[in-house]
């Protein structure tokens, strides 16, 4: 008598048909086991995002009694189900009602049975509007994300180039990034130390031979700090970097090394003192604050009076724009001459783009519809954007987002691969977590994003990934190998490669060390990419990831019988690999088989260690 | 019958002879009018300083009845006699007590009656040890002070010599001064605009041209901040500013132009980073915060721990030296290698001393002795000290000061000087005010510093004067005369020629304006020091000032018969010489015959000008 014994896993094909993200009007086959005497109903409990839940009578298996079976068809609009499982049962002559939804931990795969309504969270079904692949030069890259006032001064003697009034240089290059503060905590003068688009030319080869393809600067745009996401200007190079005809330079020496420069597209906000709004006179008599029968007056929101206006968050130096603001729109993208057309026909690869979730679903799909025109010219091009979490469920500002659904971004930027690396390696996270997370990620994100996110471990806007290994090279080893056999383009921040550390903003926005670089940690990086760049399995192969006590593992594979096996021992013991202790979240059995033909049972791995193997035919 | 009719003028010699400041030993003859009837007695009251007062009774004169004398003899050490009269007479049978002492508003010259004790203000008499003048070269010349870094930075593409580890360059030469203070106010970065030796060496000519004859340097040795008054060093030429070679070269190549080098001697603390302090542990590990065996921790004092110290002013980075210590004083000047001895056999002129108040007198005579020793060597040496009030009758740390009797300093810095030109240019002071300001400190210093004295309208220290006198060019011209032409060695403060503006600290540390020099202002120093430089009157003559109406007005002389006669017309209106209307503070009506001789009554002064007229043989 009792409980029903349920079981369900979104993960297993034996229980939903198919794996993953679909594309919407796809039906799913959803089954589900029922073990029990006095099963009165099983519903599926199924709710498109933003509608009424409803629940759907799963129907009794002719051959198996204990399996309830449904065919689901998904309609209307791409987006997201919600969806859990309802029992109903009888109990000493009573019904009963008993739930099967996602487990404790909101992760998809294996779930628990719930008798309470209310703490249910619902298994999540991804359906994209239509497949949605970034280019090939990008899904078999790796980034090198430069912000480039830090990188390199490429003029004689370091002199500054076009150096800006009333602010400050720093003295020696090996000095910390300091911010320059009034009493009320305001940036009173901006520091620079003087990196330029000569130094991204003359650091050219020693990037190929670094192995990157694929450049992301940090906003090139004139502007009055030294980050840029301020934009002055966004028709002209800051004057500190370059001028127009440089970055044609750059462009053009980048692509005969056979990389893509990527640019930082910041359009949900300009800076206080630009063309644009003009706070401080130094664009003359026009823009939005000094006249309201200025051209952009319409692009912001005033209240009351000019000094009080929408800005990103409270930050009066960066006044936002209202970007249903048709004028602003044709300027962006929506015109020849617009921002968007003028960068990308001088061959620029592609666009991240800052703040995305400020940027409405239209925004961001008139901007790739722009680019997409491009593609006929020869070269794809990709969108990338800035989220933090997981993207295939954002709201923002009580928005579901839509942006990896088809049409508009490829792909985004992967801060949770991030944590998921500095969890395991810091001991925060179990193995079993880790494959976990990744695995839940892999499910809700359409396939073609997955592999196109811009997977990093640090950024301008974090601590530096040494930093948060605690300066442990065996730990930093692991981190670069994850990052480089992940799905998702690897990004590289600038620095990390050469042991850089550094904490929070600004520390994490040093200076290049040339010439004091860390020549283990970089060799490290060096020979994983090369790894990533010849193994079509690390580039655009499924990801099935998978624990084994303490050791985290995950197979890479474009077909059954080729296929990439990493395993990593975040821990500081020799760890003995016992296949029989393996977690496959899938529950196929794919991965035992695999590490069968790769005999690596009862191998062993050093503490700190990893284990990459090809198998193939 | 009532008060009896009493008058006494120090600044007469009808009343006191000699005039002004004396040497000890000497007799002054005291001469006062007591018109009245039952006068019973009249007594100098007299007293040494800080010794009891006594009175000493007056011999009324045999030939005229109403005039009281007294041969007042001076002994013992050099120093500052006080006194009033006190005269007694009968009323109404009574006997009634009246004194008569220094004016209302301290200055002296004529005095005023009092019936009540307490009230009375003292005259003072200097007494100097002997006649102490500074060298000719130094008397006749003009200084110019420089603030190294904020001058010029001679070295090619403006490249900065020997940046400083976490500090900042100013990006334009053009920019603010800007001090970078943390949240608690202190300085976390030093700021920089790279000023150097090299630069001062490149710009010798022009300053010759200007017609300045003495460059004073605020401090060059070794020290992280830009204005090196927190010595790391004493032996060393900071290493953005040049060497020691450097140094060399900057005086010989001076020399040739014919100008002398003045040092500023910081003696009263050095830097918390420093080899003797050596707080930051950036000298390795010795040095008194680190070592309690360090030779040096007995140059300081520690209260419980290290980290509690003597320091300046509270400023923690600015340990106090114990300048008791004979190994201070031996470091300093007292052995072959000290630091004067080290910087003097070098050729520099002489010495500027930072806060002198702060060194005992016998610290600064143990300084003026050793330099004395280099006179013999051909050229002779001046010392200075940085004093900001009247430095006749300092006390400082109670103590009264007497650095200027002979022996130790040759002159101070005349910031009094400072405020008379600044008070009356801004009607803050009217010309009569200004007369009896001026005419008290000639009267109270020993002729010879009053000669000496450093004049100033500004430092690296104040506002600067164009900033002062409200950017007025008129005005600037007066002042400009007036520093030219008063007692004392006019030093003009780097910049001011070019017509720079600056509010206090740091604003008044720009960098020099070269190519943007205010040719007006610059033409007008010139004009002027030359005319100093061309007249022994103004740079030894004797002082006179005077009052007529809203003009002021001195004569400057050296005989009887060769003087040079400045009037001020400080107004917005044109004014007429009336010399009937004169007001002589010494009463002898040498004034008056000089400006007859002149023939300047009834001429006009328009608005903001001034007349310059010599009268010799």
């Amino acid at each position: 008598m009792g409980l029903p014994d349920i079981y369900f896993n979104s993960w297993s094909e034996h229980f939903l048909r198919p794996f993953g993200a679909i594309q919407i009007g796809r039906s799913v086959y959803f089954t589900i086991k029922v073990d029990g005497v006095n099963i009165r109903s099983v519903h599926l409990v199924v709710q498109k995002d933003g509608e009424p839940s409803y629940a759907v009578p799963m129907i009794k298996s002719l051959d198996n009694s204990s399996t309830y079976s449904l065919r689901f068809q998904t309609t209307g609009k791409s987006g997201l189900y919600f969806y859990h499982f309802h029992v109903v049962y009888l109990e000493v002559g009573q019904e009963k009602s008993i739930y099967y939804a996602k487990a404790e931990d909101n992760y998809g795969g294996e779930g628990r049975l719930l008798a309470d309504l209310s703490s249910v969270q619902q298994y999540q079904l991804t359906c994209y509007d239509h497949s949605d692949p970034a280019p090939d030069w990008y899904i078999e890259g790796v980034i090198y994300h430069i912000f480039v006032d830090r990188f390199y001064n490429g003029n004689r003697h370091q002199m500054i180039r076009n150096p800006k009034k009333n602010s400050f240089i720093y003295a020696t290059k090996e000095d910390r990034p300091y911010y320059i503060r009034g009493q009320d905590g305001d940036i009173v003068r901006w520091d620079f130390y003087g990196g330029n688009l000569e130094g991204i030319i003359a650091k050219l080869h020693e990037l190929k031979k670094l192995g990157v393809t694929i450049l992301y600067l940090s906003p090139i745009f004139e502007a009055r700090s030294n980050h840029k996401y301020d934009t002055a200007n966004y028709l002209e190079i800051d004057p500190m970097f370059g001028d127009r005809k440089l970055f044609e330079t750059l462009i053009l020496k980048a692509r005969r090394l056979g990389m893509h420069i990527l640019l930082d597209g910041v359009f949900n906000h300009v800076g206080a003192d630009s063309i644009y709004f003009n706070r401080f006179g130094n664009y003359g008599g026009g823009g939005a604050y000094q006249d309201p029968s200025s051209p952009y007056y319409q692009w912001f929101t005033f209240h009351n009076d000019h000094d009080h206006y929408d800005c990103w968050w409270n930050i009066a130096d960066l006044p936002t724009v209202n970007k249903e603001q048709k004028s602003y729109r044709d300027f962006i993208y929506g015109s020849e001459e617009s921002v968007i057309n003028t960068w990308t026909k001088l061959g620029v690869g592609g666009w991240r783009l800052d703040v995305a979730d400020e940027l409405s679903d239209e925004f961001i799909e008139g901007i790739r519809q722009v680019l997409d025109q491009h593609n006929k010219k020869g070269e794809q091009k990709v969108l990338i954007g800035e989220v933090w979490e997981d993207a295939s469920h954002k709201i923002a500002y009580d928005k579901r987002r839509h942006y990896l659904e088809g049409g508009m971004l490829h792909g985004v930027m992967n801060y949770p691969f991030r944590s998921l690396i500095i969890n395991l390696l810091t001991e925060k996270q179990s193995a079993r977590e880790a494959a976990r997370a990744s695995f839940t990620l892999r499910a809700n994100y359409p396939h073609d994003a997955f592999l196109a996110n811009m997977n990093n471990m640090g950024t301008h806007d974090t601590e530096r990934i040494f930093t948060m290994l605690g300066g442990d090279q065996k730990k930093m080893r692991l981190a670069i190998w994850m990052l480089m056999t992940l799905p998702g383009v690897p990004c590289v921040y600038y620095g990390d490669e050469a042991g850089v550390e550094g904490g929070k903003d600004p520390d994490n926005r040093r200076y290049y060390p040339w010439g004091r670089e860390n020549k283990k940690i970089y060799s490290e990086f060096q020979v994983s990419i090369q790894t990533r760049r010849v193994h079509p399995n690390l580039q655009k192969g499924l990801f099935l990831p998978f624990s084994m006590g303490k050791l985290f593992g995950y197979l890479r594979y474009l077909a059954n019988d080729d296929y990439t096996a990493i395993i990593f021992n975040p821990t500081s013991e020799m760890t003995t690999i016992d296949c029989s202790k393996c977690i496959d979240e899938m529950h196929d059995q794919m991965i035992n088989t695999c590490l069968e033909q790769l005999s690596i049972d009862q191998q062993t791995i050093a503490p700190w260690d990893f284990l990459l193997v090809h198998c193939g035919n």
